[in-house]
């Protein structure tokens, strides 16, 4: 039986879930393939260390060279992370004319452009559906199954920390800093939770969904990005009233050529799709113009989803590779670009500025509770021609702060921005205010 | 620009969908496909009615043959369903060398072995996205998105019909017959509902999932098949009281070799994510070894919905048409085979007896209401080693007819079968007793 070579570097978590994927499961890869893959070479700087899985003594190394530069090795799979030398490894790989796998979110959204056009220049693949919702084939979705649809929107839950921090607060209470605490305990979320509480890794994946989906590069900058830190217990209770739930969620729409791109808290509804999707689990919801509503569900991190994802790549090289069940003459080119978008059609669409955003909000004031407090609120919204759709004010406490929520009609983000400004100005306002856009869509369930 | 050209089929709905898709959709088609997609015949019995769409009168022809040996069509659409001409139909076109997209699953589902191996002889492609779960797609996910994994098990929501009487029942109440008729009336279910309510449309997409996930075939006489017409309004009640929905679901799960293939109404705790697709919606959810549980959901028919699987596949086939990026030789055969497994990987696997099921029941008993019935109804359990979970009796009607409802533990089908038929004969049971398999999986929730 045929044989392909694959070189692994990086050896961490998820290369350790691909060095098992491969070994576990190689007889259902091989029945499937045709073929058999061989992990021939890993490199990694500690090669001591026991990662639980046998791995031959000669397969290690620590030179990452030693890897790119094999002949016998077509694929090389990039796990390092990081935008540094894993950029220069996989450009380096790619210009010697090796397939490359890679999970790297972070590299692909700043550095896209020039890796894909790198991919195309030599002619072969370039396999990243480990980089978005981690076992969940959505770049092949989005690429291949979808293909057909103009794409309206992706709404995404797409980094499994902040979900399980959410879904903790929603379904057993407690405090943001609090839950962060016991996810960190429980290993959900890193020492540094930055990337994943601050909505950056949610970016990032946007960044590469709005490629593939619109077939255009979006700078991350141009994403508005805001994290969920200060969402509160009280923020998650009444957001429940109103029959929402709050999740860190990743938006695209396309409308006439002008492609909207944040990543911030959102209210969605209880009937949505997305708000039953719970816990470190992903979803991407998207709606096609043919297709309607689809979404997709899964583990979005952990050693063996993500391995998957990989080892899935790995195995659709191995067919392109394989050159044809009838004709036995080699590689003669990858059968798509990596977006899936022909040479000269991809395109560079305008970003949406945040001001120019018109959705309906949620704002949680502080206000002293007294009368005539709401007659003053929501007369600088009607000046800024917001208007309320509901109040709620829980509570009383003559005189001290009490929170009173407003859920608005739609309004342009510029204007709300201002009579916010104007609002917190008021005397009757003592704190912080909160605010979290609201998505009214359903999801296409009726 | 290049153009490929293509011959539909059958242009009734679907058919009808799958122009307003090439045309709609025609520019992001071009964009990601670097070529133009041309349909040039259609052929129908039909050619006078009026689709609502523009077609070119030359290329609309009653002569079948007249499409499938046009030299210059390479994909041949038949979208006229049915196990006999479009047999014959699909066949020819192979043999002619033609790659062929069907959303056949009846077709498929009896004949697969014979319509993959001659799509194999003659080197070309066959799509089949659209015969399982309408737009979503699942046939993809399943044979590239997936590969990597051995797969455990399946449960599938994919009849559209069933779900929505389903939905319907449990959200609105309602008798199954009222329910059926209002989904006639608005165009939900056919005239003759048999197919989709008794369950066979779902062992037919549940037989082409199995072929994919298992890599072998498996005689619709093999998988158990059970509708959902004695589903009562009191079922759903007692399920939703035990913490379960009651579903249409199609489940297959491979153990040691073996396959459990059976469709039938199925209790499924609230919380799996199945429980929450209601209405004309589809789901798939999989459970992979390493990826551990994935969801797909989306709509599983309809015109539109469709069209996008059956337009992806046209698509993917183009785009392994095209030779690659870089050559421009031609096609030289197919990148996999139609299931996705090597040549000769393909196996013949023991399907489990439903004698040999081993799940918990749920059990709805028309019980007079009087002292020592459930002595004696559980001392016959008890006898046949099937214990007691839970029982409950709502109302009392001392010496009339109630329900009592039992929910057991694990117990195997032969000797439940054998117990209920001794129940029965008890003097204290006074109707036909109602039983429904559940499946304790929360789908990886939490």
């Amino acid at each position: 039986m045929d044989k392909i070579h694959i070189g692994l570097i990086g050896f961490g978590t998820v290369g350790t879930g691909v060095v098992r994927v491969l070994k576990e499961n190689a007889q259902v890869i091989k029945d499937r393939l045709g073929k058999e893959v061989v992990l021939k070479k890993i490199a990694d700087r500690d090669i001591e260390r026991d990662r639980g899985v046998e791995v031959s003594k000669d397969a290690l190394t620590t030179d990452v060279d030693s890897v790119i530069n094999d002949p016998e090795i077509k694929i090389v799979v990039e796990l390092i992370g990081g935008t540094g030398a894993a950029r220069e490894i996989i450009l380096r790989a790619l210009k010697n004319g090796r397939h490359v796998v890679t999970a790297n979110k972070a590299l692909l959204s700043t550095h896209g452009a020039e890796i894909f056009s790198a991919a195309e220049k030599n002619g072969v693949n370039i396999g990243f559906e480990a980089s978005v919702g981690g076992g969940i084939p959505i770049i092949k979705a989005l690429r291949e199954g979808l293909s057909a649809n103009r794409i309206e929107s992706i709404y995404g839950i797409i980094n499994g920390t902040a979900n399980y921090i959410l879904s903790k607060m929603t379904n057993e209470g407690g405090k943001f800093e609090t839950v962060l605490r016991e996810a960190q305990k429980k290993g959900y979320a890193e020492a540094d939770p930055t990337y994943d509480v601050e909505g950056i890794d949610t970016s990032h994946k946007l960044a590469i969904l709005i490629n593939l989906a619109f077939g255009t590069h979006v700078p991350l900058g141009d994403i508005y990005t805001e994290g969920i830190g200060r969402v509160t217990e009280l923020d998650v209770k009444f957001a429940r009233e109103f029959g929402y739930k709050i999740k860190l969620l990743a938006i695209a729409k396309a409308e006439d050529g002008v492609i909207e791109a944040r990543v911030h808290p959102t209210m969605i509804p209880l009937g949505h799709p997305l708000s039953a999707v719970d816990g470190v689990y992903n979803a991407i919801h998207i709606n096609g113009n043919a297709v309607g509503s689809v979404m997709f569900y899964g583990k979005g991190a952990g050693m063996m989803p993500t391995a998957s994802a990989v080892a899935a790549d790995i195995i659709d090289i191995c067919r392109d590779m394989s050159g044809g069940l009838s004709v036995k003459d080699g590689w003669r080119g990858p059968r798509m670009t990596p977006l899936g978008y022909a040479e000269g059609a991809e395109r560079a669409l305008s970003i949406k500025k945040i001001d120019d955003l018109d959705v309906p909000y949620y704002i949680r004031f502080s206000a002293i509770d007294r009368p005539g407090v709401l007659s003053r609120i929501s007369g600088v919204l009607g000046a800024h021609d917001i208007s309320i759709s509901s109040v709620m004010q829980k509570g009383r406490k003559r005189g001290g702060t009490v929170p009173l929520v407003i859920i608005t009609h739609n309004a342009f983000e510029r204007e709300f921005r201002k009579a916010l400004d104007e609002i917190e100005k008021l005397d009757v306002i003592a704190g912080k205010t909160m605010c979290i856009r609201i998505e009214e869509s359903n999801g296409g369930t009726q």
